[in-house]
């Protein structure tokens, strides 16, 4: 056995996202066992994940196969992180729980990839640190996925690179089309400006040492009393700053940005068109090299698809007839190039081929 | 077994992209065999990918496992077609092997991921359609993955979904940084232009009738007598239209683009911001609904890279510390929150907690 | 007497345009006559205009000032181009009242701005052509204003300054929301073409030899019968080439855009910007509603740099020729429209015509 | 006598700027007379407008003409301010000489367009403030012509409207390719953040209560002591906030953008367009260099609706009162630079001071 066999705790929107996420699209992964404090939910997703997922699931019906068993469910989070043949959790539980099941994982020797936050107060999470220290070797990952974005990645690169000088200061905007009421004022520090926290200090590549956060007057579009948005300022040790606007109820859509200003221009990502620049009096892009940057992830996923349907005995993708077409088509046009005439296609009658 | 057995025959650029692919992107696949006229590139390649495919790699120089044999080299690509442990092809020799090489995986019952072009004429595109035919069931997709591109999905998505009236033309453009010198201006049509062949019939969902392929004055960067850019005018059945620019010595770098204009508005793909609408009275795109939607990407390469990470018995993201450090800021955060005066972060000793 | 009195003849949309523009943003300038076939209509502005030009307006109501007669209605737009106290004339009038007018202008010696089209076909153009040649000297300028627009002129520059090599391909786009049913195919060509067919000739910096006019399936929200949108090529006399759509019911808003493709770049200019906003889901902007928004800037220009020009004694911006040109050109195209095939353009030998 | 006759005081950068403005580009406007500490710098001016004006030029030397003694040179500015043959005076001199050549303006009636600042303090500023309430009638425009951009006079008109609900933050950005060294931190805040300033009063129709100046860690590019970016956070009187960067030697070009954050959206000006070209291995387009490329539009729309203004005996811009208040503002922005801490803005009560 081969695969990377993972445990998930807690399968609500982003743990079941990941379920999806480790059965489908990850390679080298396998997902053996779940675990939610609603347990219909857990089984919900363990019945339902196998009979979609191509080719693992007609092997995993067809018996005798390593995936005989499926996904298990597991009642107790504690028993699905101890278990013998989970390699490594998945922690996308309730904050409040993080503690425990960290501590658990660290017994037990298991890599973690714990959502944020890490847990639910500065204090525990030093014991945390602490308790990690100890084991000897890191075993726990926080799931500050921005740094895996890869505008986010490029942008870190730019700026590490040196190439627009030393960066002096980040413009972040971070807004979410709404939120629950239930959504309080303190939470959009703690669950959203969290990961502007950490993309301030990962840029940087250094603490941030005093923030102050400024509330203007709040949007009507949320009850009473509620701060939003929020516009902050972190000052970082070096004495480089970042400015923040957090807004929850923005009502349009979900966006996040980020300008870096360095010393010889700046950089923007979360505009959708990859970095962003303004430098040496221009602003705009970089255009990609060759066809394998643009549509890397239109090969992935042609690959991907092609083989879930492989796995079905299916084609989900251009046939033979597109290939002949097309073939037809540019023999009339290599005629077309060299006697600079319309030149019409002859293409067979595809019923009569076809049937 | 589960996975998907893969054969790759060529591995030259585009073959080892996909072997790569095969082995470290895709779920439910596993590379076990590959065939290329140069024997010696194929053996590098099968040397060469296990040892850096993290736990695939470890697991498989463990023994015993299914993975056990590693990748094969196969001399006789019809041998490798033929395998018994081989459940399905990617082609990705030259052109002209495709047809004899599609042959034999009609023969063998083989499904076949075939680079573009099917075969080098329309005659012989056509013969290997009908051999299809007469197997029953689709095994060959053609290797046109900009239908998987996301962006072209998405326009694809508009245009049928018919919420701006019927399309009525499009103007793509295709540009190269540069070929070598021995593209000639047929290759032109044949290489480049024949994506946009697809890109029209795909998007109208109808045949190609008629070509014109002008040339306007070539680029002073190309050998004398070659044809570069051209300029193509597609007619389909229907009598939509389409007009294509292909530039292969653009000396910029690598852009695709296309331009859909329809009854009540227009979309162009290509610019890096998704689907660019001109649609009532407004230009421009949409807005993410959510973070799941902006940050898909973020989150696979998350977890892939942790799984990969993992096996590797690494950590390779955002650490515990990093946790901590955002949880200490946030609570200074609420704190200003509430005072609305700049809060001081404290944070533990790095140097003393971590030794 | 220092300012440049100014007739104007037409003063429908385009021609009350003018006058506005003259009397409020046009300095060294001064309307002091109009006439229109629709004499209330010209009662109407000449009435109108001074109630509100500021200064002027106190000033001529004061008496004794050297406007103190206003804007004075002529019947006969002859009478207005033949009067002393009109140094120079702006024909805003029909199409096929132009020819009489302009021959008048060149009895007398008047600078004229003419809208376009110079005159109705290409041989009455070319009779203009030639009775300016005669006068000896060049009065005539076309209303081709977008040579005007900044962003064209800029385009301009750039690709005259060679750093992006030599120009190998326009890709022009024009569009408008909508355009009354009586707008019949061939105005298409003749109203709205005619402007790509300058852009073309103006930024090659040669004539237009051959042309094609394509017409895909029309629009279902037009007429029976009419074709809309078009898609022209045109051929140049260096072998360089122009592709145009022209789609005068595109239901979003006005839009020209120009893309110049040229050995090592391309420029594209109309892409527009303004206000940019993130509201109701979706990113972006407002589409002009006509050309009076999106080319305001460019009349305001022209204008003034003819005036300045006048009082120089000069043509400082297109002149006959090119009106003349371009009716040759649209006259091929009409043929084409309705032949579907391409065709020369046959265009007098201009040396031979000026000398 | 028809038009405004203007006089400008100080004809250094700006003010020949406006010198050109007013003979060239201004309908309804004429210079008759120039003052400058440096008589040679206004004589060699004096000398070279007529010569390039066009129509203007010519009727001017052709004697008897109301132009016929061209621009008069007059040594003491406040000998020009009293001249009765200058209807309206712009202030172009250095800021130290405003309050003085404020005050005769007042005293001989003459409308004024005076360019920021309105004078150096804003103790002097209501000097100015109370003389004009004295005079009955407003007499004194100040030069915050960002008002006259069409970017941000669609953008107020936008916010205006309400369709994105209530207007909650502002995020500017003014940056400068670079100033000379003698440039001090202090005239950062005074220079060119007090343009942030009125564009923060204006839009949000409400006085700056409280101002913040931040410095982070400086740039290297600039002499030790000195603090450039610097970032400041403006509370107005409802509540509502805007953050700053300001950045004079941001090496790339000139950039001022403005993104409004409301209850239903945001709307952002700033981001330019142009050319857009793809060359060098990049899409973009150029960086203006300074103000006068960015915002030549706004200062041609500013003097031309003063003057239009003027002639009809009325003010149309900012105010003295605005003046003053954003004096006020800065004031307090210098003394938070010193200090690292919020200050409150002394502003006097505008109902005592206006009556």
């Amino acid at each position: 056995m081969s695969d990377v066999r993972v445990g998930i705790v807690g399968v609500g929107v982003m743990g079941a996202d990941h379920a999806e996420r480790v059965v489908r699209k990850t390679s080298g992964a396998r997902l053996v066992a779940v675990s939610d404090a609603d347990q219909a939910r857990a089984e919900e997703l363990a019945d339902r994940l196998p009979e979609t997922q191509g080719v693992g699931s007609a092997a995993r019906h067809a018996g005798g196969s390593s995936y005989g068993d499926g996904i298990r469910v597991v009642e107790d989070p504690l028993d699905l992180i101890a278990a013998d043949d989970v390699d490594a959790v998945i922690l996308a539980s309730p904050g409040f729980a993080h503690a425990e099941q960290l501590f658990a994982c660290l017994e037990h020797g298991k890599p973690v990839l714990c959502e944020k936050p890490l847990t639910m107060d500065a204090a525990s999470a030093l014991r945390v640190v602490e308790a990690e220290h100890k084991v000897g070797r890191q075993l726990i990952q926080v799931g500050f996925m921005r740094r895996f974005d890869p505008e986010y990645a490029a942008l870190k690169q730019l700026l590490d690179s040196g190439d627009l000088g030393r960066t002096l200061l980040l413009h972040n905007v971070h807004r979410n089309r709404s939120v629950p009421p239930s959504f309080r004022s303190e939470m959009i520090v703690r669950d959203s400006m969290v990961h502007e926290v950490d993309v301030a200090r990962w840029l940087f590549g250094e603490e941030i040492t005093r923030i102050t956060v400024y509330t203007p007057k709040p949007t009507s579009l949320v009850a009473a009393g509620a701060f939003d948005p929020q516009l902050a300022v972190f000052e970082l040790a070096s004495g480089a700053m970042a400015d923040v606007e957090v807004f929850v109820n923005f009502q349009v859509g979900y966006e996040v940005r980020c300008e870096a200003v360095a010393e010889r221009g700046s950089a923007t990502i979360g505009l959708g068109s990859g970095v962003f620049t303004r430098a040496g009096e221009h602003w705009g892009g970089a255009m990609p090299a060759d066809f394998r940057v643009r549509f890397e992830q239109a090969y992935d996923l042609e690959v991907q698809r092609w083989i879930d349907a492989t796995a079905r005995g299916e084609i989900d993708g251009p046939s033979a007839w597109d290939g002949y077409a097309a073939a037809a088509v540019c023999e009339a046009g290599i005629e077309s190039l060299s006697s600079g005439k319309p030149v019409d296609v002859a293409l067979a009658d595809r019923s009569k081929v076809l049937g």
